[in-house]
Parts: structure tokens; C-alpha cells; sequence
């Protein structure tokens, strides 16, 4: 039997309740499997951390997620911890992005069950069939690059970012995106979202994205959109955009949560960012490595809901199937996940047990909804 | 008689049927006023210009421009002058946005009729009673500042921008928004936006808006929301940015884009760019002085339309009332300009003409529905 360590970060507000039902469904799995065995091991993160030990990403943590096989993350943050605290839970996962080389952030924008597309706040005939998957490159960009705060520099009056790419950098997202296309059967088409027309960093992006694509992936379809247009397209005609979109950090940052709303509730919507392409070989072949990564639910810590056992674990238990996916090479169990979700959303009418959390209309509970895809399994 | 000069810049594409039409409104608006006359002169700007003489912005255009009172524009660009040129027709719209010191972009995204909600991609129940007035800083941030091209620097391998900003330029910026929610009865609520948690100049943004509010327009009312925070609330819940949003160039460019496609098509949608706060006196009153600023539809050149006479000029004539409102101080034709589009789109139910041009699903041409604007006048 092979053994995976995987961390368990669990966090603030509503994180430990969602991530509860994820570890139960993981459990299963790893019980259940001739092949392989999945250790789970919890540790302090975001404000919680800040609270115990003074900061959001402690050493002994940080230790621990590099060790491991892949992470688990629940949410971190809360009023507690505002804009204007010196230390944030926000800067341990920049910290931890940056010190497990991240670089890859991926995010399904597609429906877990068609039956909830009522709950989208986009027209039925513009949110059916929507099926985006944003790839955001992560540890780079004006997120990393060098910055002054007002009152720091020479020229007391002002501040400033610095937006940066460096080719490599470009190459190793667009081969992830790359990757993730060809996965899926046919290929998914790849939209490439920049601000050429204005920036230098999107220039090189563009140029970088084009070559790679067409030296490594030429079998891929490829265009280019403005992060406007892009923005525009999101809400106005997301099935021009089905497929991967590839983009750099902030423009990912903004349009993966703007897609992110078109299934209906943030509930449902994982994501994994990953140091590495994605792994393709199975578990149990000789030659596997897992791949670092981290999987966390798209939503925030919620802390208006948090302790009322209400949260929709969907976001998490689908981040769980993709740990399983991207990191352990785990694919079946990954899609016996998938099902288990489905089930359990989808409709009665079309053989489903309905389930709804109080953020798609319901009064279902967390550890019922939990409970239920524990037995589907 | 008090006389206007106004700069035309027809522009590409459908650029110059949608300003045939607008010109016509103020013509109509010059020749039926006891107090006013507006005196038109079209000039050469974007692709047009560059094929006539090399250059987007030829001196000659910007030297009227700079010596106008406002100036209307269609639209610039085309496949002709694409990413790859050299010269390009965008290059143009940013000198002249920084030469004339256009810093304060102000595009209303609400509906130009009632009639027009079932166009949107969003839920009629979503859609409805959004009425957001986007107040973008437009010649600082990432646009303008300082940049470095792929295989231009010292590190050959890298390409990067500057996202900077100076507390004057937040400080301008904030009051033209201010000014703007002041002028609505009662007051709009101001909705701020930057990446506060990530970025210096988010940081030196959120402290100045503050701080200007709170010292100049105390009566306001205002919060804060992070960029990716708010491309989710545009999409699923628009209404709770009913207000006045206020941002740095980049995020301006991408929200103001997100919400424009609400009303349900970019046709209707006018915008202004101001060097100035919008004039609150009356054209007539002995003391007042014309704000400079350019008038455009949000809508691009459309070069698959274009020559056809299709294309809806309701963005250009609209832009025409904004310029009579905010440059000229002639809120009256303004509001008249605005009645007349209303009631020549409004259902014939409700009173109307009902006239819809091809993006909305109709038929009518672009000089039809500007020969009823006009006649309504
Ligand atoms: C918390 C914040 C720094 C973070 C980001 O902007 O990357 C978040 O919005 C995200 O997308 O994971
Ligand atoms: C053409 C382009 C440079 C411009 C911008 O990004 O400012 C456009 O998108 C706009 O919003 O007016």
C-alpha cells in the first residue's frame, strides 16, 4: 500500500466545518483502498494561527506542508484580523504560495449539477453549458514583484507596484494550461487574457504564451482576449470563453471570481494550486510522483455563518477530489467523489437526493449534506 | 450668444455613422437655443489618421482638440492597425487622454430605458434597478507609469510595468467622484475600489479616498471592496454596488467593461473624460467656464458592421448629452437629449416608439432611430 501525507489546514470562520466533512470523505477513500493509504495531519493556519502563535503561517506549519504530499486548506480570515492589522491571515497564504512554488492555481467554473442552474444569477440560456476552467499563475506578477508603501521612498507622495514576468515564468503556467486542456476529450481550446495593447509584462505573456503553445501544444486551439473584454465576455457570453482560461495573477485573481459566480454559490467551487503540472501517471505505477499542491474551497471564512454548522461543504469535498486528481494520481477516486457530489445535488426527479444548504435556498446541514455523500461513496 | 467649440473625431469603423447622428442632436440643440451656439469641426484621429498620415493623433488634431471646448469621438481601431503594428490607434487615445489631462472617466452603466431590461444576460430580478455610475482614474496606475519591454533591460528574460500612484492624483480623482454622488438627490454612496491587501498603491488609494471623503464630503457615505471581491458583486448581486464606484485606471478599465454589459447591449452605454470636476454652473451664469473633456460611446469600431448603417447610435448621441451636461453646462439639453432616447426606446405600451437597432434584435437603421431623436427634440 502506498502512503500519502497530507496536511490538513482547516483555519478560520467556517474552515474547520467544511474541511470536517472533507477529511470524512478522504477517510473513506483511504479505508476503502487496496492501494493506497492517506494520512491526514491537522495544523494551525491564518488568524487562528496569529492568535496562538502570533503569526498566520508558524514555522512548525509551514514544515509540515512542505513535507507533505499535498494540503488541504479550509478558509482563513475574519473581521478579527482586518485590512488594518499588521499581521494578516492573507500574508501567510501569499507566504506559503510563494514558499511551496505554487505557481499554478487552477479554478472549474462549471456547473457540480445542472439542476442548480436556477440558482444562477445569469439567464438560463447564457449559464447552460458553461464550462470554464481558469488557470491563474500565482506566485508572480504585482503580487511579488517590488513595491513601496506612501511614505517610504525618496518621493514621499506616492507608492507603487511592480507588475513582472520573466519569460520561464510565463512558460511553466502555459504549460500547465496546456496540460489541463489536453486532459479533457476533445481538447479544450485555450483564451489567453492579457492587456497587450497597454502593457509590457502582457507583451511578453502574449508573445511567450503563443510560442510555447505552438512549439509544445500545436494540436491546441489558441486566441487572445483583453482582460476588458475578457470581463465583458464572462458575463455577457461565458460559452464563447468554455475551455482554459490562461492568465496572469491579478487578471486571475478578478476574472476566476467573476466566473466563479456564475454556477450560483461560491459554495460549490473548488480550486487547487499546484507546484508542478499536474500529475498524469496513476498512483500505483512504479514511476509516480505526487505533485505538491494546495486545495482549498473558492469562499471565504464566512464568519456571519461560522459555528452554525450550516456552510456548504461542496467547495471542499470537490477540492478533496481534486487533491486526489492533481496530486496523488488518484483519479478514480477523484471521480467516484465527483458522482457521490452530483448525486446528492441533482434533482429527484432525475435521481438525485436533492440536497440544499442554506446558500442555494435550503436548510439542509453540513454534516447532513456531508453524510450523504459519506454513503453514496 | 454664448459660442462652443466642439472637436468631432469620427474615428473608424462605424465610428463615423454613430457621430453623424450625435452631430446631428446637437446641431438641433445649437440652431433651437436662445443662449448657446455650438460651433462642430471634425477632425482625423485613429486608424484613418494613421493611414492619412502616419500617426493616430496627428498635431493638427491634438491642437484642436487642446484648443476646444469638448470633443465628441466615435471610435478608433480595426484589424487593419491590430497588436502587432507598430503604430497604433489606441496609442493615440492615450496621448490624448494624457495631453489634455483627461484624468476622471465617468461611465454610467444603468439602463437607458426600462424597456431594454429583457437584453441582459442577467435575471430580469438581478438586472433590474441597477443604476452604477463608474468614476475611473485614467491617466495614472499601471498605464502610465514606468515600463520595461521584454529584451529591452539589464535582466533580458523579464518584462514589467509600473501600478503607481501619487496622493494628488487619488486626491482629484476622489473628489470628481464626490462631486458626482453629490449631484444626485439624495446623495449616491460611494463604493471604493482597490487590492488593498496586496498592493502598495491600493494601500496609499484606500487611505487617500478616505481621507478626501471624509474631510471634503463628510455627508457621503462610502466602503471598500477588494477588485476581485467586486467583479463578483457586478455579476451577482450589481444592486449592492448601486452608488458610484470609484478606482485606478486598471481596474476601472476592467469593471467599468464588466458593467457595462448589464443594460444588455454596449450600443446604449456613453462615457466621459474629464479634466475637471464636471461644471455645476449654468452655461449662462457670467462665471462659467467649460470643463475640457472627451465624449465617447464604450462600444469599439466594430469593423464587422461597420458601413452598413446598422450600428446603434445611442452610446454616441448620449455621450453628446453628457458632454452638454459636464463640459457645457447645459444640463437642460442634456436632459432633454436623454427624454427623447428614452421615449423613442421605451415599449409603445409605455408610450414609446420602440425602436431597436440590430443588437438589440431589430431592425431599424441608424439613421432611422437618429431621425426620431431628432424629430422628438
Ligand atoms: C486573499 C488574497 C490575497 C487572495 C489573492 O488575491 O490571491 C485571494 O483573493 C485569492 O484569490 O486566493
Ligand atoms: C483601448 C484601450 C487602451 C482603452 C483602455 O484600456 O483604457 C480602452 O479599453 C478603454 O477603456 O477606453
Amino acid at each position: 500500500k502506498k502512503s500519502f501525507r497530507v496536511v490538513v489546514l482547516p483555519g478560520d470562520g467556517i474552515g474547520p466545518e467544511v474541511v470536517g466533512e472533507a477529511v470524512r470523505v478522504l477517510e473513506v477513500i483511504s479505508a476503502a483502498s487496496q492501494d493506497v493509504e492517506i494520512k491526514l495531519e491537522p495544523h494551525d493556519f491564518g488568524g487562528c494561527a496569529i492568535d496562538s502563535t502570533g503569526e498566520p503561517l508558524p514555522p512548525s506549519t509551514l514544515k509540515a506542508c512542505q513535507e507533505a504530499d499535498a494540503i488541504l486548506m479550509g478558509s482563513i480570515g475574519g473581521p478579527k484580523w482586518g485590512v488594518n492589522s499588521k499581521v494578516r491571515p492573507e500574508q501567510g497564504l501569499l507566504a506559503l504560495r510563494k514558499a511551496l512554488g505554487l505557481y499554478a492555481n487552477i479554478r472549474p467554473a462549471n456547473f457540480a449539477s445542472d439542476s442548480l442552474l436556477a440558482n444562477s444569477p445569469l439567464k438560463p440560456s447564457v449559464a447552460e453549458g458553461v464550462n470554464i476552467i481558469v488557470v491563474r499563475e500565482l506566485i508572480g506578477g504585482v503580487y511579488f514583484g517590488a513595491r513601496q508603501e506612501l511614505g517610504a521612498g525618496t518621493d514621499a507622495d506616492t507608492a507603487w507596484d511592480t507588475m513582472i514576468y520573466s519569460v520561464p515564468e510565463v512558460q511553466r503556467i502555459t504549460r500547465v494550461a496546456g496540460q489541463i486542456a489536453l486532459q479533457a476529450n476533445p481538447p479544450l481550446p485555450i483564451h489567453s487574457i492579457d492587456k497587450a495593447n497597454v502593457l509590457a509584462s502582457s507583451r511578453l505573456w502574449r508573445k511567450v504564451v503563443t510560442e510555447t503553445l505552438q512549439a509544445e501544444y500545436p494540436q491546441l486551439a489558441l486566441d487572445h482576449h483583453f482582460v476588458d473584454s475578457a470581463s465583458m465576455f464572462i458575463v455577457a457570453s461565458p460559452k464563447k470563453l468554455n475551455g482554459v482560461i490562461l492568465t496572469e495573477n491579478l487578471f486571475g485573481d478578478i476574472l476566476s471570481d467573476e466566473s466563479s459566480v456564475i454556477p450560483g454559490s461560491l459554495g460549490l467551487l473548488p480550486s487547487a494550486s499546484l507546484a508542478g503540472a499536474p500529475s498524469v501517471a496513476d498512483a500505483t505505477s512504479p514511476d509516480f510522483k505526487p505533485t505538491a499542491g494546495l486545495y482549498e474551497p473558492i469562499h471565504g471564512s464566512a464568519p456571519d455563518i461560522a459555528g452554525r454548522g450550516i456552510a456548504n461543504p461542496v467547495g471542499t469535498i470537490l477540492s478533496a477530489a481534486m487533491l486526489l486528481r492533481y496530486s496523488l494520481g488518484l483519479e478514480k477516486y477523484a471521480q467516484a467523489i465527483e458522482g457521490a457530489v452530483r448525486k446528492a445535488l441533482d434533482t429527484k426527479t432525475t435521481g438525485g437526493f436533492e440536497l440544499r444548504t442554506a446558500d442555494l435556498g435550503g436548510s439542509v446541514s453540513t454534516k447532513e449534506l456531508g453524510d450523504k455523500i459519506v454513503e453514496i461513496l
